[in-house]
């Protein structure tokens, strides 16, 4: 059975492999895995991003990871949880490491106090959109009429 | 003309009418103009969030506003902008305020040198989506075939 657990620094490295290859696959641009490495090392010290690892039966290096970050709501006393990442490497898929890493994002941030967890994922990402929405995550803005909640982008560089 | 500029501290209480008029109008939770006052002007102070009043011509009462927070990127050297909010007061709209508001936050965002601005919008909000893709808005994830990309949320309360 999969299991996960929270990254600490020394994840750094395997993280940032993992980074990069989910940008590789998916023909986005990164700046490498050392400048990765170092971002990510930056952030599990000082708790700007949480991240967490899953791996398969009986195998200890991760094969994928979240990665999770809150963030300040007028709306909410507590800060809101947001998923920036979650990937699983492409030989390692179909072995519960995804439904493992959900159930654990969930679970951290209930345990950190977040009234609500967001994330943005591709329309025809069916097999991510059934995971997520087996957890009870929703499409939909809560505005009336509003139907489902589009993730809007401005490249400014 | 209308016209935008940031929002101070003195102008905590105008903006708390405004976000709880936002949520009262689309029937949403908000814990009273008197809380939101009070987060709004501790997220002036310390920076968490950054506001853009909005006005019509001649009159010196915000009658609309821009909600900016930013996020680090494991991707990017600098911070992300987030367009958490953006409003205007139902009996303003049309008089451009919308749209002077997107085009300061997006200045805004290009000052601060983030790489890219991104918010969520509801999928029969036309006005508002059209307003954003002709600012260069998009909504796709840049992943291949993934098409729109959909925002979920999970309610944790």
């Amino acid at each position: 059975m999969a299991t996960s657990r929270r990254a600490a620094e020394g994840d750094a490295a395997a993280l940032a492999r993992m980074l990069h290859g989910f940008n590789t696959e998916f023909g986005l641009a990164s700046p490498g895995v050392a400048v990765v490495e170092e971002r990510v090392r930056a952030f599990l010290a000082d708790g700007t991003k949480e991240f967490i690892l899953g791996f398969a039966d009986g195998d200890d290096e991760p094969r994928g990871f979240a990665q999770l970050c809150y963030f300040a709501s007028v709306w909410a006393e507590r800060p809101i949880a947001h998923v920036d990442e979650l990937y699983v490497v492409p030989d390692r898929r179909g072995d519960g490491i995804g439904r493992i890493l959900v159930a654990s994002l969930v679970a951290r941030a209930r345990e950190r106090g977040a009234p609500s967890i967001g994330l943005v994922t591709g329309e025809a990402n069916a097999g991510a959109r059934a995971l997520y929405e087996s957890f009870g995550f929703r499409n939909d803005v809560e505005v009336p009429g509003a139907t489902r909640a589009l993730s809007y982008e401005l490249e400014l560089d």
